[in-house]
């Protein structure tokens, strides 16, 4: 409950700041028997990694993964994985000058006030370094899912106000990682580039929009009333650093829709008349509904089809079989290259001078970010079904 | 971890079915010596009330409230607070015909897969109806934070496209419990009214925003790093029946800004410069930033005050002493009066009759459900704050 | 956390005062499809009921159970159980003489000093009386655990020095309801009769130990390293009023053996020597080990008997299939019918008079919640057991 | 959930197996503030050091701890403090033998049905090597208490049948250290010495009692119902691997006396007549009730004194100012340095060969691990007591 652990049956707790020893985490309650990938994992966290295109901060960090137990000859064991990447950037240089400063739109000033103390190094615990753990858990999850054919799939929608205004069913998400942006339609992706180089130009930041797909998720996932799939989902959206907000299938634009309108109608086994075109995908809007047009995922009796797919996949707060999908906005991140006014501990004015390694835009780092909380989620929930019904 | 607890120093378990037996819920972790106010209590969960006026359903139910535990003379004991509300509008009609029908966006097909078995009358489980508990254990977190002289107010902000389009801090919000809509403006509160009765004419439904504002709240509150204020406002949020999107300060608004635009600057003690003019709002957004021009919210050597709050009151996941506040949305709800087709628990297809007493548009029933689970994040961080330092 | 709830995927939050409105609690996470057998369920509620024979407390109550969710049809549907026992007991007459009195070995002062307020009407939250709700919810588990055939028998062992001194395997379990004091041994039954009614008559109380004997818990429950099976089971007993021991197998007489006597040898599957005499089985000692002579229990290829059972069936916290089984240790209970010295809350001596109904010894009534408290501890782990593999 | 965590707001989750790359932890939930001492944490680290002694296991390790992260300038901060120990013995020697063998009363047998796969080097996570992590984090707790004046010690009370016979406030703790054994009484202490020193030589084990002692406790700590602070006591200690019983106060001896003989008369401020002889203090047992003579604790107005304290500090499942005091048994160990017969993977009968490096008792290291988990549960409490109030 203090605030560093995830998840209940696949329970993550992570630690480490900025620029002290290393970043790490341990994952308790990962089941027995499933052969672990590190080269998957360690690809995923180069995902993350700094320095990894030109638009991103040139931080160097390797991001060297070490195990440190719960896996044996390449299997888990049932006992708790712990991991490690050790702060290989640490260097002996002076951030006393940080101490006393509190950078507007960081973390520096409340906790400052909540614990009477900080380590101001490169924002200590607030950094987003503290990520890494989630992406290594992440990638673990994601390989239990994938034993299920549960795929977690998030690629950048937006970047300030380009936007790719596609339904996911449109897109061939296995683009995604074609570019350094991590949005699967090229000619966005290169509008988004372009944008974000001028950002950078200009010492400033950018926000956007990440979406997140989630397919093959089985029917019923997610516990009412306070769990409901998509509650979980957002609570560890809301988690990661610099999001301000999220959304479920058709999310803020529901508003702009009837009941008769949103509603997603069953279809009988006997019909397919799925249009693939929901009535919200025709309106201009960020947040519009995703239609499942493909339909393909039906694979048992268990599943029905709906003809729209409003409600992103659940209903009720569980998932109905249908593609569970949902947006992320991140605001554009605190840390400019440029002078501004701030204050000090003493309340005393003062004038921060931009400089350092930053990034212009988050987003395309953070995809991989928002698909291992996704995958978290997952397989909890995956895990805590199997005690749904007596037999 | 079953999903019917929320919070975990001030916990709440909640129980009952629309036509069971009862309501209820238990509340484990209420500090002894409060004393309750139970006519405030029961105040609150007439304000969730159905049949309160003529654009709710038109269920009468008295909701009466009775406490079984936890308090003694009027005091709390730091014992479990028990509590229920009796069903009364249990009829002995056949809900038979329910029993294999699958309404379109309603949780009865994922009930069924899960579970295998479901309380079709009502809807169950998944009905609204469950909130009572929330209500009643809101007002009870209400009557802690008022010690602390923490405020949690929300309102109807829109309702499909009409739109309140002004800062809270513009706005009377005593003003919000003076017309049946709970909109603390009076002219777009008509507005409202006059499109829900336009809805409901139609056996439709709108769905629309609520945004919820706390002040008062200390510096400190919320948890690195996955338990952030924000995070868990909006698993809170996300909880409640036919919210589809969560967003914290300036939220999905903050994409069409840049960093250096959207940074809240501390102001120094000497200056107080506040314009009260966000950048952000000079859009034409749904959800834009919101401003804080008051600021009279500063009350001790540990507050400082933000030119602008783009924010939300909330840096680094945590308090900072401005004004926490969000928007929810709310999709229109899946009951309508009007023909649908479906499937039943066979796969064929059916075709439902919409009849019955419904919510043409749920919001101003939802306001004091925002409040309540607004209220319960709020004193379990709250609680948990008195052991973030060793003194 | 707060401290009235008990387990994970299957919990138990209880609520209630003596001599306030009513005894009961919520169960979450109950798996879907489980048939409710009520007349057990009261059944078991009858056993722990006062009044029941001349040697308990003589307070009458019906204890008249209701469930107000989460069962449909006579069939759990995995949404919380919630229920109730009113106190019908619940006369107008004056407590007011007990408000200021502390007494003797009591919560009344921890109370009071706790919360700074209590409510003191026989004994308020502290009062055995809450127990109602364990047997209720242990009666559930005892249901589910029936379905997979494990058996969870408690019985007196032990009542001040009158102590049946054979290994369980040499007693007839089915007995045990025959007497009033559930011991399954006539002659010793008997025996402990005559003295709880030489004791009632001194108007004093006295103790005893009830054995616990699980059968048919399949190899795998328990979870390393804190929430191993017994650690589980004895948190679960030290939680039931008067209780000051635990102890799993052989426990303290363990002590009295060397490694290589101890030693429980696994018996090769061509061979099966079980001799069902155990070597601390010779020895005239209270808390010796137990021997399942019978070995009846492998009934699968994943299990294996072993010689002796000193371990009680546990082997590094984790069930190894052979019949788990615990002694509890209950002290006399502090309210006797004598004069005693006390203080009330200024500190002042005073003199308790002893008046009223209560048990001389609370033991026979202990065994079916000793059993409900193992069946709840029992049936959170077969659930989590479902998660300990990939597959 | 999954076992590897204890407590709720001072959080321990540890890792690691026996011959894996590390053991170690992360404590969530130490209030930030709180001055290291890192000279003191190391210390307690080697008084459960194997190789300490003759009488000891003589593996060697070093034992070398580091912290990884949420101290900064030798000060807690808040955030997750993590810590790992590297395992130096790390052999590339062939345990492949091992593999296949279960050992009896070890947890070969039930790692393999429960997980399907198991670390069989050196017992991999079942391995007493784990409570390193205990340890330490035991520490930390330790310099919690200390800011609030409240000792935990421990010490063996008993080897086999060789027994301290007397209450502890006779005794003088201090002097536990001053021998290997870790028995304050020096002449126990040489016999309990020459004791194990034969069993050594028969390549045997013994086990015993630790007794445990909490001083200068708030009145107010445990929380009713099920979290009562013994039961969390219980909890803690029956998670210690050979651990097989538990006794609070008088324990299992409370059945030899009546309630009347038993109940602990409160003093009245205007007396002190506490004899320092407790009625059950007279009886030769194993396990028999304690007295605090001294008397010494109550320092405040909250604080009152019983004549006896056969309650062991604790009433109602609260602390009540008078020490804490509890016993735990601790069996034989299973690895012994003799011949056994036991069985394969395959059921098929083997015959173990004893060798290696192992403790013949394994009391005088468990000494710093009971008292380790004691300081665990006392400032979860502590911490969680801030709560009980509403002021």
């Amino acid at each position: 409950m203090p605030g560093n652990s995830f998840g209940t049956l696949f329970k993550l707790t992570t630690f480490g700041e900025s620029h002290g020893a290393a970043i790490g985490g341990i994952i308790d309650g990962c089941p027995a028997g499933l052969k672990i990938d590190f080269d998957f994992v360690q690809a995923e966290l180069s995902r993350r990694k700094p320095g990894q295109s030109h638009i991103t901060t040139q931080r160097k960090e390797e991001d060297t993964l070490e195990f440190l137990s719960g896996i044996f000859e390449g299997i888990t064991t049932g006992t708790p994985i712990a991991f490690l990447v050790r702060n290989e950037d640490q260097k002996p240089k002076d951030y006393s000058h940080l101490k006393e400063n509190y950078r507007p739109s960081h973390a520096d000033f409340t906790y400052d006030k909540k614990y009477g103390i900080r380590d101001y190094r490169g924002g200590g615990r607030s950094s987003a370094r503290e990520t890494i753990a989630r992406v290594v858990a992440g990638a673990i999850a994601k390989l239990i899912l994938k034993e299920k054919n549960i795929t977690v799939e998030s690629f950048v929608k937006q970047v300030g106000k380009i936007k790719l205004d596609k339904n996911f069913n449109e897109l061939d998400l296995s683009k995604t990682e074609s570019n350094i942006v991590r949005c699967p339609d090229e000619k966005t992706a290169q509008e988004m580039i372009s944008y974000i180089e001028e950002i950078k130009i200009l010492g400033d930041t950018v926000g956007g929009v990440i979406q997140c797909v989630i397919k093959n998720a089985p029917v019923g996932l997610g516990e009412p009333v306070f769990d409901k799939l998509h509650a979980r989902l957002g609570y560890a959206m809301l988690g990661i650093n610099a999001v301000k907000g999220f959304e479920l299938g058709s999310g803020f634009n529901s508003i702009n829709f009837k009941g008769s309108e949103m509603n997603d109608v069953f279809l009988s086994s006997s019909r397919d008349d799925s249009t693939g075109v929901n009535l919200s995908s025709s309106k201009d809007d960020l947040t519009k509904g995703e239609t499942n047009a493909t339909l393909r995922q039906a694979q048992s009796d268990k599943q029905v089809k709906t003809k729209t797919n409003n409600s992103g996949g659940i209903q009720g707060g569980i998932s109905n079989g249908m593609p569970v999908f949902f947006n992320v906005a991140f605001k554009p991140v605190a840390t400019i290259m440029q002078k501004q006014t701030s204050i000090n501990s003493r309340g005393e004015e003062i004038t921060l001078e931009g400089k350092g390694r930053h990034d212009p835009c988050v987003l395309p780092r953070a995809v991989p970010i928002v698909e291992a909380m996704a995958a978290l989620v997952m397989v909890d929930f995956l895990l805590l079904s199997r005690t749904d019904k007596l037999f």
